[in-house]
């Protein structure tokens, strides 16, 4: 039986000075060499219990956390030793987990707290959580089928379960001859596609034209394109960002693509690939897929959508309209880590035609590009750009398997819902304006350019000035900002597991009440400079 | 309170036919939604010690499991149905363990087995497993110092804690004026390298001329590098695979590079990177790091040092020979989840320039490549391929902190001496032949070649035969084999944190019976053969 389980938060008793436990490093050459059992079943399961209750005690107290932590640079490792102790203090894991609580905890920001609004989520479930802590307990690596069989196996069928939840194209999954895997983040999915669609372009051209080759994107596409197509080797000036614009949502312009693309074939040069997202990172825009694959086709341009935030949002037949055009597509990649509980991290990238992926990334160097079917037996270290890698289709299934298509669907929309209720919190006051039209849970807005401050050219200034004292307040909200179209805008994105209506009218109310003491400020302002002018009159 | 744990293995009633439970998918539209607490403490609390208590048993019975099942392609998919289910079943999360335990954990590679003996370890402690789940608890997403302060300080910390203790130079780490990060996989480490080297060598001779860049390594170098090389757009025919010989035990030569470099350069081409090897991974070779980097110097070329391995041996002062000459390269990386006790995955990257790092990853485009020290901020996005990363540097912090730099020793030199025992137990053999010099905890040994069966025309298939029967034995080792300098050989890489001395003689016992039963086999046909030869003559 296991020990009765100790609540860390509660029963502690670490010395708490300002919140700060002084770390000690015991090394007496009489104490005996530690952990007689490093991976003991019993030991296991007393540090085990400690932890899960640790981080129990972190969620029921997620609520009482300031989201961003006030600190500074050095905050941290100023009050940490130069070196790793030569022995451990004792009770070394009970002392860490207590550091944990009053050094770490206190300096990071919690992406869980239910007033995260920053960024886009980072999804957690209880399920996500503890999937993460039975993949690294069985802690196999499979790189091949061989090297982990039921590993393999469970990857290839979730990447069908997602891709079915997510409505994709059959083409895209291994019941219809494409296929996919499970990797870290985005930028691998883009990069091992980019790899993928360089390699196939070159077999035709010859290698020496890679400083031919020119990537497609729009301004908006994340940088995580521009790194994959630099780490590529394509040239840094081959990478064109086409513009976007307010009027049309800030989505990419098939029109645009095609005027791009022709030039440069006019000028001699070789469209390569194009990087379509559906959900922006700075305002959720959507690119018009089908539109945009007419324009690539006649030019053999590999097609890839990068739905990192909103492929979640697939998941409710609502939004399949935001890919119509995908069967067109070469690949597809969204973050299962954002909106769909899977704990950080989880990629999922589907392809067409993997014999593509295999032989730009494969290790038999022989292996023939090839149009068939996938085989049967998946070596996964062929797909993808490491050969190491994580089990964490245990993850996602449980994931699937103990929420089911239709728990994930309740979780996106209740989101959805709370998004459409700040957005319209922020409608029926007149002094705001919603930058871009809501699509899933973002809302973007700021306070309307006044034209006695300034207009536009004070507006950015203001709404800077909004996020800073919005996020100040230490019991409130916590949302980030964009750029687009030169307007700075707040981005409020509803996500974290946590949230509830209360925070998103929390968060609303910080909101209002910041920018009413920071409009009485302005005008305040306002009078005495325009009293003073006059005067000077 | 936490409520009293279940032990999943013991406690779990499930219908086990055959091992097999079959998959019931609910999905009544009476049911109602479920999860209502997704993040709940106290869902997660008793999931959490259900998930606790079911590793635990795993690691208990861990010696239990046939180290490799035999299974076949297809066993788990066949058994899994087509998509995932719309409404989870009755006690999803207690169903899907029982069906982790009774489908998937027989159809893996238990890498954790103490008889698993191929490959390289993953090695695995429950600080390490632990560090993971409370990683994966806190789930934050430090891509920059602001999106987690304490996370990148974390990182910071521990890079330079593992750094030092494994006695690498202060130009390496950030108390030195370089740095380094965690990443999952030696394939990124070398990768980020390669790409700081090409954009740095580019910015010198013009971007164009990526097509003139040649690449070095030995032909023992793992994969991974060609991998990175040909992600980052170098020409497949200008990596140089230089050949190494038995007699030189595998090792690179600097006469050899000297000449490959010289002949390159003769050529018109470029001399960019040299990717040399402390540890390979078919028998743990050691390339002269001193004397290969000053071969490189003259050309320029960046030079990093692939330890994935070994790295973790350089805890004991009595390895550190193996780096002489480390002062000059420019970076260095090496897997802590292959031996230092830090579970799947944690790779650590150093590098003596982190504004090289910078100016090729880099999200600032107008980054100015500088060779000032670090900055007091790191944000770990501009030093690594990916945006969104893991928080692991409180796993290997854990790991460090309650282990100690000695406990990590005394795990290493355990394996290094079972090692040694098993490499007695071969040579006292006098029907085998340890194939290279041991220097870590792998032995690289096989069947001597016996004359009266064709020598070395048949001495691969005889001790592949070998490998397979010794493998084909349910409680037996796992080992897997090399083919170095047109030799098949079998590998015994002890490493796994279970593995004890007796586990070692068992698998050397198990070894010598399939051998002696494969030579009284060969001897009858041998006999026969050569009788019926001598009748008919």
């Amino acid at each position: 039986m296991a020990p009765p389980s100790q609540h860390c938060f509660d029963t502690v008793n670490g010395a708490t000075n300002n919140g700060v436990v002084p770390v000690v490093m015991v090394d007496t050459p009489q104490q005996k060499l530690p952990c007689p059992t490093l991976l003991g079943a019993d030991e296991f399961r007393r540090q085990g219990h400690q932890v899960i209750d640790f981080i129990a005690d972190y969620y029921g107290r997620m609520g009482d956390y300031p989201v961003h932590p006030s600190v500074t640079p050095g905050f941290l490792r100023n009050q940490l030793p130069g070196a790793a102790p030569s022995r451990p203090e004792p009770d070394a894991f009970g002392s860490a987990l207590r550091d944990v609580r009053d050094l770490i905890l206190p300096g990071i920001t919690h992406w869980q707290s239910p007033r995260h609004f920053a960024h886009f989520p980072a999804s957690s479930s209880t399920v996500g959580a503890l999937g993460e802590a039975l993949t690294a307990g069985i802690n196999v690596i499979p790189f091949t089928w061989t090297a982990s069989p039921a590993a393999t196996e469970l990857e290839m069928v979730v990447i069908d379960w997602l891709g079915k939840a997510l409505h994709l194209p059959d083409s895209l999954l291994f019941a219809g001859g494409g296929g996919g895997a499970l990797l870290g983040t985005s930028c691998e999915a883009i990069l091992c596609a980019l790899v993928a669609a360089r390699d196939r372009k070159l077999a035709e051209i010859g290698g020496k034209r890679i400083v031919d080759l020119v990537v497609y994107c729009s301004d908006q596409t994340h940088f995580a394109f521009r790194k994959a197509a630099r780490i590529a080797g394509i040239q840094r000036d081959q990478c064109r960002e086409i513009r976007t614009c307010h009027a049309n949502m800030f989505a990419l312009s098939p029109t645009e693509l095609r005027d791009a693309m022709q030039a440069d074939v006019d000028a001699g040069l070789v469209p390569l690939f194009l990087c379509a997202t559906v959900g922006t990172t700075q305002t959720t825009a959507v690119d018009p897929i089908g539109e945009l694959c007419a324009v690539a086709a006649p030019h053999g341009v590999w097609v890839h959508v990068d739905a990192a935030y909103a492929g979640s949002a697939l998941v409710c037949p609502e939004f399949r309209d935001v890919i119509d055009g995908v069967e067109s597509v070469d690949s597809f990649s969204m973050n299962a880590h954002k909106w769909l509980l899977a704990n950080n991290d989880c990629c999922a990238m589907w392809v067409k035609k993997p014999c593509a992926l295999i032989a730009a990334l494969g290790t038999e160097q022989e292996y023939i590009l090839r149009d068939s079917e996938a085989s049967d037996v998946v070596d996964y270290k062929d797909w993808t750009m490491t050969l190491t890698r994580r089990f964490r289709a245990l993850k996602l299934w449980l994931v699937l398997r103990c929420y089911g298509v239709d728990g994930l669907r309740h979780h996106v929309r209740s989101h959805v819902r709370m998004a459409e209720a700040f957005e319209n919190m922020v409608k029926a006051d007149g002094r705001f304006e919603v930058v871009t039209d809501r699509r899933f849970a973002l809302v973007c807005f700021r306070l309307r350019p006044r034209e006695e401050f300034g207009g536009e050219k004070t507006a950015n200034e203001l709404n800077r000035g909004l996020l800073a004292e919005v996020n100040a307040v230490s019991s409130g909200p916590y949302m980030s900002s964009a750029n687009v179209g030169g307007m700075y805008v707040l981005r409020c994105a509803v996500g974290s597991t946590l949230t509830e209506e209360r925070h998103v009218e929390d968060a609303w109310t910080v909101v209002r009440d910041r920018a009413s003491a920071i409009l009485q400020r302005m005008e305040i302002i306002y009078s005495v400079v325009s009293r003073s002018v006059r005067n000077l009159g």
